[in-house]
């Protein structure tokens, strides 16, 4: 699904950062959590609410949408390249979640900057319902992300 | 651990309501929660950071510390009785967080309204160090939490 | 500008009580805000920096921006008709902004509830530039607005 | 106010970055904003709120007490030398102000770092009734403050 043989060089990283990263990302694949489309400063991603993942009213722990958002903004954020922590996060939840629901998420830029920026997230149901506003700052660090591969030939 | 004979009915009633809530809440369960300590809108809880809750980088997902303090929010601002769900959360992390390390999560108000309160719940390590400022604000409904044991006896 | 013969009743309830609010909103006024665009749950905004609005560092005061997007956010809520007040806003500030500079700001919603509703807000300078990004949870309270010119003949 | 022969080299470098910052803030003089304390990574302030920062509400617009709030923080948060900006801040009002509160606003850190700090504000009026909760995190440029008073005769 990664594989595209025209994608360009930022693409090309964008894919390769993410794949190393969620290979690594125990907790993103406890939630289950898919990779749909992986591009430079985006990523969309998709996983299955599941009866371990509610809380005390039966309806989907408010932290499951929450990290679901983080990984996406965390996958997102880090897709040119440097190391990028989370500073900041806010969540709304305009709707609640069950057990079974079938979400997507997107994180997408509102602004990109050289230190800081700020991304947004919306997590859907499969009926298009907005479930979940998400908004995160992160810090871009001087790191490079290292054990990539060869994505220059 | 939450007994206590001289506990006035509203420590009870906060008690009975979280004992409820935690005992069907499945997700808090897997994060490994204990309930340290409940008052009337106020929750201190404990967990240890285990390697399937780490990320990409090896550190402990953001959701995971989010989620834990959500779960503290949500016990600290049921324990009036009435049922009481998340609006809007906000979450800062100074310092990251390592599996392995013991976590202490106190949640407690900073306004108590009719409809609306907003919390705080600071995370700490073992060491005292703060690792999350997590901020919620909630809706109180007019339906009362049920299924409790009786504590008028 | 904001007669239109052909506006629906809600559009005409939405004008109504923006007008009403604005006439007497003496901070907004102060802050030169001028209505471009008012429809149910949108409203669209503009004013210019001046050099009061200004802070230590001679670039425009954070509280300035959040206080414009605040306003338009105010409007954009109450265009239904209920008195509705905010619970929490956010802000975030991808590039400062100088006196002179002439902003607009957009808000709409994330999610329209009975009781909750999420906006957001984008300011932009006038080249497109994004400013700042605010999002606002509202209450919507029972209560009808009051005073207004009379929508229904 | 400021005096204080027995400051320690910190203290003064606090107060007199303060004092520049406060000097060349114009609408924080605006707001009428009187500082009572300023110490390092703390700032303690006052203002009155007047008939012209009400909304159409009557009631003190959401963004004075905001504003109030950010130079709080502003201040707060520049007190160590370096130049220092706003990166994310949410407020939360648990109740109304009105035109003639005389409010206080404390601003002191959740959280020191070197990049990136986190600090909150409480604003109370009068009677203590907490009026506003604000959070908000800055990032420390590598610049000096400038044109500072000579602070180590």
């Amino acid at each position: 699904m990664m594989e595209n043989p025209s994608a360009t060089a930022s693409e090309a990283l964008a894919q390769s950062v993410v794949a190393v990263m969620y290979a690594n990302d125990a907790f993103s694949q406890w939630l289950g959590v898919e990779l749909l489309e992986i591009r430079p400063h985006y990523a969309k991603l998709k996983m299955t609410v599941r009866d371990e993942m509610t809380n005390g009213f039966g309806v989907c722990h408010g932290g499951v949408t929450f990290s679901f958002a983080d990984s996406a903004l965390a996958f997102a954020s880090n897709t040119a390249g440097k190391v990028t922590v989370s500073v900041e996060n806010s969540i709304t939840y305009p709707t609640r979640v069950m057990s079974g629901d079938v979400l997507c998420c997107v994180a997408e830029p509102l602004a990109i900057g050289r230190k800081l920026s700020t991304f947004q997230a919306h997590i859907t149901r499969a009926d298009g319902t907005l479930v979940g506003h998400f908004k995160g700052t992160v810090y871009h660090t001087e790191k490079e992300h290292q054990g990539l591969a060869d994505t220059t030939t």
